[in-house]
């Protein structure tokens, strides 16, 4: 008899945008012709740069003529594609990283969610709270945890709280931990880390023989100098950290999908007996069992963000999301929410009035202002009371967004 | 102290397609200027369709203006490319497939290697020997092996042997099974199965709750009539099975990424306290949690397959391939060679000359005749001994091959 893995039983209701889509679709069906304006999916809204566009077209002019046709790409992604990140994303940066430390995938929600699997089953798994789903979901579906009590915390897991106390940078937990998930720029909260704070968690992960999995989708809409990019600019990190990438933020690719994982050639984990194992060719061989590689004409409009037109063009874009930014915490603040992140992120977290549910908030905003947002619960317990709004809608939403925001609120 | 998920450590050597990439590789250094003709990986060689190509085009151009522009699609695929799929490929055949039963993802060898997620650690798999390694990898790596022994079997699999004597149909194992690979037309050996050898395998499947996965990617090159393309043409088949589809053989898509699995409404796993699970939606939950969707444009080039033009195109740059797999077929038997399959698959099974090691005839070949092939052994222990060719070349280079081969054999 064949069983189901029993672990996806233990997943709460479903995954978070599906539910708020079916909410809104719901409250669509009963107002038909309601103008409702959309700060909830972190998705953008602007065409792709042209620079990108262009390298779309003409790699598509190369497959459909048979001496320039590709079939198969490596798995790990083109040279020329993971050439130009080494340089610019990260050399650029002081931060040593080579071409056959990075692998091109279709998305980095797809790296963060398949990675956990290269690692032991009982491993012990931080989270920082509230936390991107991805995370913790992929490690319920692979076990690591008990069921989830009446709080939505699974047991086994080691959440870290990161509230306005703590800047929203996670304090390093009391209890051992094995696989400790970063996230900054931070979704939901907008916070970034400082040097000094990453630095901390390199020596801890160095010391404990932890990994850090270090998600920055988001290093593009960092505004402050001073601010790292990537984890790699912290001095020995190259030996615990894996670091996410995404050009779905950056370069407006949520519809094209491409992203890339760095995996050092120094990271190393161990085997029950002791042993260091290389981590690079492990994800090598998940990538090239499980993956076939990314479309060549996506990879083609990828290289193209790094050509001086396309460095450019994608940095108009992100100067318009975080305008809106800025528009939506100075409107926020001004109507006396308490606003956090909107300054080196694309989000703004803000606390619900009166102390109001994250939900009951979206309810209201949804039904009196016609506005959608992401519920803070819905990122884990310390979100509850909280609410994420992004700055990916076009200026002019953004504007009246505000406006129908002070009505309600006033 | 993390550790590393040992199941890898038990995976052998490399995955196959890199292993004989290395060996090509190796060959070119050090004889600069040599003509290799491959007929090895199974990778297409001809442009996109001419319909395909003015999609993508147009698909682009949309992404350029806001107005157009699309980001995050639906996880499962856009309902335009879904319908095409359930009409074209399903309901014209008799089988009812609905759009809902239809996930759009980035390639078969993806899905092939992830459905295993959702079904039990302890599920009994049965694969056919030879087999397509991915099957059995990402078992391997989900820990439902032990290790290897010196003949590469792994324990815990329930090996289905497929030789001339059962014309390359796996019979039904004497042991129990819970999870039964399948794939027809077959890689590695181009053989099919009827109508009535699918339907045991459906009622084997029916009476003992076990799920097949029907691997049918190279359907589009079924020759005869009669042999089913879709394991829903067998009654009953919709509450058993799973089926991967791709269209990266049939429209020339391997570098442009773009396949689907189907999984019936009805389709049923159970608990360990044997209580009926929904397949369906288990598998949706991963595809949201770990998958973001196919790129917008990639999903028009491939809805422009269903198209009047696109049928035509794509039927034409079929015929040119299976024209190889007759020239391929008609020359080796010629030469004396025991061949099988080239008739509904692209691929050509032939028995190596005077018991000669797989590896031997891949070696001795790429020598003397400069050709590629994929060795019978990668495929598993029943494929010793045979050896695997594709009929993805050009016409003038598979002509060349045939030259080249009999002027080795002779």
């Amino acid at each position: 008899m064949i069983r189901v893995n029993e672990n996806y039983l233990k997943l709460q209701a479903s995954w978070l945008f599906s539910e708020i889509a079916k909410k809104v679709s719901a409250f669509q069906s009963a107002n038909p012709g309601m103008d409702i304006i959309k700060l909830g999916i972190g998705d953008v809204t602007r065409s792709l740069p042209r620079a990108c566009i262009d390298a779309l077209h003409h790699a598509v002019d190369e497959m459909a003529d048979d001496t320039t046709f590709r079939g198969y790409g490596p798995d790990q992604g083109y040279e020329f594609l993971r050439q130009e990140i080494a340089e610019n994303d990260f050399q650029a940066r002081g931060a040593d990283i080579s071409p056959d430390e990075i692998f091109i995938s279709d998305g980095a929600k797809c790296d963060a969610g398949n990675i956990q699997e290269i690692f032991a089953a009982r491993t012990r798994v931080a989270l920082p709270d509230p936390v991107y789903p991805v995370y913790l979901d992929s490690n319920v579906m692979a076990g690591r945890t008990g069921p989830a009590n009446t709080d939505g915390k699974y047991e086994g897991i080691i959440y870290m709280p990161c509230t306005a106390e703590n800047d929203f940078v996670p304090q390093i937990p009391d209890s051992k931990v094995d696989l400790i998930y970063l996230c900054f720029p931070n979704n939901p909260t907008g916070a970034v880390a400082t040097k000094q704070q990453l630095k901390k968690w390199v020596d801890y992960a160095r010391e404990n023989k932890a990994v850090i999995l270090f998600d920055a989708a988001y290093e593009a809409f960092i505004s402050e100098p001073d601010i790292p990019h990537s984890i790699y600019e912290i001095d020995g990190s190259k030996e615990v950290a894996i670091e996410f990438r995404s050009f779905s933020k950056t370069a407006g690719f949520t519809g094209v999908r491409c992203a890339f994982t760095i995996v050092p050639k120094q990271l190393k984990a161990y085997t029950n007996a002791g042993k260091s194992v290389n981590i690079n060719p492990l994800w090598n061989r998940r990538h090239c069992t499980k993956f076939n590689g990314v479309s060549y004409i996506t990879q083609a409009g990828a290289a193209a963000v790094y050509t001086p037109k396309g460095k450019k063009q994608t940095r108009q874009i992100i100067d318009i999301y975080m305008n809106n930014a800025v528009k939506i915490r100075k409107s926020l603040t001004g109507l006396g929410f308490e606003v956090y992140g909107g300054i080196n992120a694309p989000y703004i977290w803000l606390k619900t009035p009166n102390g109001q549910s994250s939900w009951d908030f979206f309810d209201m905003l949804l039904k009196k202002a016609n506005i959608v947002g992401t519920p803070g619960s819905g990122f884990g317990a310390a979100g509850k009371g909280y609410f994420r709004l992004t700055a990916f809608a076009r200026p002019e939403h953004v504007e009246q967004a505000m406006q129908r925001f002070a009505a309600v609120v006033e």
